[in-house]
């Protein structure tokens, strides 16, 4: 937070306005702006892949014959169509789950601030994987939780290492098991399994998170974390990364009593999703499109990520490590000591990468506790194979000349 | 708050959430739904006043020519050509506003919340209308302030009332100056100046929210409250009474330095709201359409709002009061006691006017203190003339037979 202009009066902040940490993503969203930057930095989609066509059609039919109802306000809840689809595709796979459980939400970020809204009184506990999801953090944070790290190892977080002392009085742990943001680790059905006990063992909730499970390489992902402690779970689902996101639509599926409270909060937060929105996505998702469209995204960002997988092996360090997704956005990247026994502080490294026209996110925003300041997330879906290969490349030479 | 389903687990909710007070505008959402019903109880705008035609041709124009970016995630601050074209008609009716004044959020509801979690800490004082608009009142309250009423009379809310006392430590006052809701009732430029006097005396903010404004049906109401003192208001707009409300588009103007707290807050709630909806939203306000546009729509507002005055004047007790807005979507009637000398509570008249297909909002969710349960709220914008008149004389009737 800045120090107010002097020359401006400024409202006293409330206590969490004061507190919230710097909006990282946003000014990521900024430098990814600038078309000559060779960006790993971003969160975003590839445009390509935005059916914009079936789109296109789907607005105008839903404009055309039923205009008036899809510009009038609406049920909070969302609309009928829409929560029957993503119902019956829980269903379908292996997980009864009724239209009455699902809840429309402005992107799934609007999710966590509900969720967040809902369950975080000041101090409250909070389990979160080390690194988490920075917009998660930042959702939680503003309503002042004590966030407690889950630690993880190279197959994601340590189910383990949940104890009565870490557990105590927590009141959900906040997870990603697919192709997790931002280390791209995927949680196996065995520690699926021990997280659901372990949430049974110690009374806590799970909020699965889960946008990017649709964007496996070659296989879908073990099933939901609603599959193994439905009465326990909130889900989060997002269409910005198999529709588009500037659309803004996501849901949570979950037991109805607290969907009703969830409802309750969005009400007051935004009324409801918009009308129009939610009916031309229906249109879409209902189309045959999906059939194909799906498999061409996967297909793309699985080559991407082989193409940027073998540049690092090309160009990094041999003693740096880094994730092998197996599907989804991001690679995490762990950088040796320099040659001098010194950590490479990747908040500094941006600063030089970006005078050669080159982003990435520096690892430190992911930690809601201690962090691992030579980590870095890498994202390949929107750079062209051979920009992927030169930014790659560039980082290489950064890191063998570090005060270069 | 329902107590949990014994079968269901609960997680403990945050007590912000325990407390919020029942969801009064979404149960009246529900009964509007049903079409024999005539129900004065909407806050919806007649849908026959949406630009549908003129909205497909807009989406279509922004899918065809800017698809993949209309459809990509977006900067939190909003569109800038809708934040330049709102910047531009502030300017224009003599307030200098430049589009970095200007945030685009997901419906002025959003923009509600975005000030509670920005400004009030639990305990803060809050000024707000006695009755106010019980969508800031549910929006306010999850973050616990101290609600302190502002009393009003024929001409709305009385700043000579605003003492040392009532505004000790307030943060701001809430206020809805034009044709407001509940009441219809607008705030003449007196009032306003001496408003505005008191704000800078005790030193709080003021928040105008302003989603009718347009609604005028004669003359354009008195200039915004930013006029008066624009260094500490923060004004809401909306485009849910002049476009379509389905689309969630709204704003929020003021000092930059208060706007960036917003940003900030808005990233960690929902990111930015709806790429391809401000786009198209930006193409139908730009187009000579709109010089048509609003004058039918106040014309046809207009002529509601006599027909039901006229029904009233008919039908009701003559000694129930009630106002005679110049604008806006409602008219808020104060009933006379009993010839027992009774209170008539208009929430039991409620469920017996619904048995005989009326409907209309009691006021008591209105006051955010102690309530006038004599009060209703009446709108006539949906219903068709001769459906007025018959439903307001189905109320008379109700009221002549009290215990029928």
């Amino acid at each position: 937070m800045n120090a107010p202009h002097e020359n401006h009066q400024f409202m006293p902040l409330a206590r969490r306005a004061r507190d919230a940490r710097s909006s990282a993503i946003r000014e990521i969203l900024k430098v990814t702006l600038r078309p000559e930057m060779i960006s790993f930095a971003g969160g975003l989609p590839a445009p390509e892949t935005f059916p914009v066509e079936a789109l296109r059609a789907a607005f105008d039919k839903v404009l055309r014959e039923v205009g008036p109802a899809s510009l009038q306000y609406s049920t909070t809840e969302g609309h009928p169509a829409l929560r029957a689809w993503i119902a019956a595709r829980e269903t379908a796979r292996g997980i009864a789950t009724s239209e009455d459980e699902v809840l429309i939400v402005s992107g799934s970020q609007q999710g966590l601030d509900l969720i967040a809204k809902a369950f975080i009184d000041e101090g409250a506990p909070v389990l979160v994987e080390s690194p988490s999801y920075l917009g998660a953090l930042q959702a939680f944070e503003l309503f002042g939780p004590e966030f407690r790290a889950i630690p993880t190892d190279a197959d994601g977080l340590v189910p383990q290492a949940i104890d009565a002392k870490l557990a105590r009085e927590a009141r959900f742990a906040y997870v990603m098991p697919n192709f997790q943001n931002p280390t791209g680790r995927t949680l196996t059905v065995q520690r699926r399994v021990q997280l659901a006990a372990a949430a049974r063992e110690h009374d806590f909730w799970l909020i699965e998170d889960d946008p990017y499970g649709e964007l496996f390489y070659r296989e879908a992902p073990p099933q939901s974390l609603r599959a193994f402690a439905p009465e326990r779970t909130l889900r989060l689902g997002s269409f910005s990364k198999i529709l588009a996101p500037g659309l803004r639509l996501g849901f949570i599926i979950g037991p109805r009593p607290m969907l009703e409270v969830l409802i309750r909060l969005k009400q007051a937060t935004d009324l409801h999703t918009a009308t129009l929105s939610q009916r031309a996505a229906t249109e879409v998702l209902s189309s045959p499109l999906m059939a194909e469209h799906l498999p061409a995204i996967r297909t793309r960002y699985a080559t991407q990520c082989a193409v940027m997988l073998e540049a690092l092996e090309a160009h990094f360090p041999p003693d740096a490590v880094w994730t092998r997704p197996s599907g989804g956005m991001f690679i995490w990247v762990e950088l040796p000591a320099t040659q001098h026994g010194e950590v490479v502080d990747t908040t500094q490294l941006l600063a030089r990468a970006i005078e050669r026209q080159i982003a990435f996110v520096p690892g430190e925003p992911f930690f809601a506790g201690a962090a691992k300041r030579n980590s870095l997330r890498l994202s390949f879906v929107t750079v062209p194979p051979d920009r992927i290969r030169a930014g790659v490349a560039g980082l290489g030479a950064l890191l063998r000349n570090p005060r270069g």
